[in-house]
């Protein structure tokens, strides 16, 4: 694969990610990715960690997800393995026994039930993965587990992303301070159906599973099933959420509802927007961050329909790559987006500037802010149905050469 | 635009289609496009001329479609009006008002009532056309029509195009040899919901339009319907097949059963499909013609999705393009189409190759005859879900660097 270089849309450095009481991360370089890229990542969650999980529709899910939606009702966890470099997606039986081996090896590193170590794999598709390799690499890294390792934990996930992925929130639980933080990994094959390709979430709030798996839900229909690069779907994807519960003295948060389960809610979602968005920045070949807010459709799903059928179509990414204002491509998107739209009613506007509305272009159009607008990096798209009350906002890049570049011989 | 050179994959020359009695077509360039590029079409047709159409499923249509989509009821046509360079898509009352003025112009020209008058447009979107510009320009090519004007007529309707798209076949009913030819057009934006950008199919056979429509519905479905280049479905999107009922002394065909009807049908059809396969060969930036057999799906319906998942997906055209045997993306397209597929019942093979069955990769899997296939510029994929007797093969072309570059600045 050709070098790539860092996304000119990342973040300028590694955000500071507190420590989460009960929690500890370890990630290294153990050859499943050429020379020595990290690839492995062990994190050992505290006795009584909750978990809930959201994992991909595909109907050819990878054997990793085959286990945690076996284990996810159990609702706790002690363990998370996660190797880059090999999907371990159609493998057959040998990729349900390297799932085994794995989780066996775990359970007895960390001490606990098969059924609290989780588990995921991103890479190639379709290629074996030699059955000891990771439980093997799993002793070393346990060796060396502390509280503080998120950035080699978020490179141990890396494919073809361009830099690490962290985020974090505090929040105010009765007296306590409570940290939500996580890690994610994602650039192509972007187009959660259910969860984006990786993403781990860590609280050290005391939350029962039914209630995690709630808000987890209600997060990531806004979070990261509103981000695509490509439109791909994986057969990876997996978001899993774990709470400790080993934070400081505070109230467990026993239903989904209330002024404390909002503002842990608040904390989870917003963790999780800052996650995706970090994505679509290193979105593959992306040279522009497009936010996409769609408005007055006649319902939330309709308007994130509206929002990834916009952000999908190649011809609306090629035109951002190409600073063209061309709007009329997003009229195109809205009207095949198989969601109800009236072409009169509808509304455009790029970068704050009204387009479209009655359906024509508005009176004295003038394409000179607009045009200034798509020369930055920042591309704000907004769209209004004049319909309903439905709204979403949806994140993605542009489609640029890079895209190609990086696809057109992966496996090489 | 920058300047693009004749698809590889186009064929060697424009083909010989023969005269259709009752048709007489002319195309000529008005100033619509910039420089000599021909963008107005016009064909007359016989009186009595029977009619039938599919139109774009967009919610955002052009006003050309919205009068069509009026007109077609009446089942007669007398003339189609069909320009490129501007598709009169989105431009409000104006663009209905320019419509108005082409059909008014035309019925008076021909002599017809304007409800068989029918116009198709296609082009940039959200600009409006000057309002008498077409219908001045009518009077130039109505002095031109000839029946032979089959190539300036395809030239006329051509937008990013790189080759005029003509096809023909004739069939025996009776004692008598009837002709099906049909011109199209199409390279981008290319995802029909309902029909391709712009194709117009012409017979000389007696088809009341009842009888027409089934069998269009019918071809549309296994032939403009299951092609794409980008997924990105036109504003614009307009098929419309005219039977002139001029040919030599022939049975009419009074049903869509019978050994007639299924003569007549396989020519349309064949004539549908032979269309559709030059668009995928045109398709912007194209360098490799794919075609993806689904086999053994619930539905046709399903296995048409499913042939589209394939066809669609960035990762697995970027792949071809990189002529990268890369199957993983195509068991990640399957998996994410939405429809019933059994991991471990699909069977995968390009270019005759068995690759992958029972969840994994076929054993002793050797992917050297794979490779030289995927070096070639026609690619075959074969898909078997082995859930069913759904069928359906689907068209498409690779995505290049080629693509992003037509698209980028495509109003400059």
């Amino acid at each position: 694969m050709a070098a790539v270089k860092r996304s000119p849309l990342a973040p300028r450095r590694f955000p500071r990610v507190p420590d989460v009481a009960g929690v500890a991360l370890a990630g290294a370089a153990t050859g499943l990715k050429k020379g020595k890229t990290p690839d492995l990542m062990l994190v050992r969650l505290a006795p009584g960690t909750t978990v809930a999980g959201m994992l991909t529709r595909s109907r050819c899910p990878s054997a990793p997800v085959d286990w945690c939606r076996a284990a996810l009702p159990g609702g706790k966890a002690q363990a998370l393995v996660v190797n880059s470099g090999n999907a371990n997606a159609f493998t057959g039986q040998s990729g349900a026994e390297v799932v085994d081996a794995t989780v066996r090896a775990a359970a007895d590193l960390v001490g606990c039930p098969r059924r609290q170590v989780f588990v995921a794999s991103t890479g190639v598709i379709g290629q074996p993965v030699a059955r000891n390799h990771i439980p093997k690499s799993l002793k070393r890294l346990a060796k060396g587990l502390t509280p503080d390792a998120w950035r080699p934990a978020a490179e141990a996930i890396m494919t073809t992303d361009t830099f690490p992925k962290a985020a974090s929130r505090t929040v105010t639980l009765g007296d306590a301070t409570i940290t939500v933080a996580g890690i994610a990994k994602g650039s192509g094959m972007i187009a959660p159906d259910m969860a984006t390709m990786l993403a781990f979430l860590f609280t050290d709030a005391r939350v029962p599973a039914p209630v995690l798996r709630t808000l987890l839900k209600r997060a990531v229909d806004r979070s990261f099933n509103c981000v695509t690069v490509d439109g791909d779907t994986s057969t990876s994807d997996t978001v899993l959420a774990f709470a400790t519960g080993q934070g400081p003295r505070h109230p467990t948060l026993d239903r989904a509802t209330g002024p404390h389960a909002r503002a842990f809610a608040a904390a989870l979602e917003d963790v999780a927007a800052d996650l995706s968005q970090q994505i679509a920045r290193d979105g593959e070949g992306a040279r522009k961050f497009v936010t996409i807010r769609v408005d007055g459709a006649t319902s939330a799903r309709a308007a994130r329909k509206i929002g990834l059928a916009i952000a999908n179509s190649p011809l609306v990414k090629t035109a951002i790559a190409g600073e063209d204002a061309n709007w009329g491509r997003i009229v195109m998107a809205v009207g095949k987006a198989g969601e109800r739209a009236d072409r009169d009613r509808l509304r455009i506007a790029i970068g704050g500037t009204a387009i479209a509305e009655d359906g024509r272009a508005v009176n004295g159009y003038d394409e000179a802010p607009v045009a200034a607008h798509m020369r930055g990096s920042e591309i704000d798209i907004a769209v209004d149905l004049g319909l309903g009350r439905g709204r979403a906002t949806v994140w993605t890049c542009d489609l640029t050469h890079g895209y190609i570049d990086i696809n057109a011989d992966y496996r090489t």
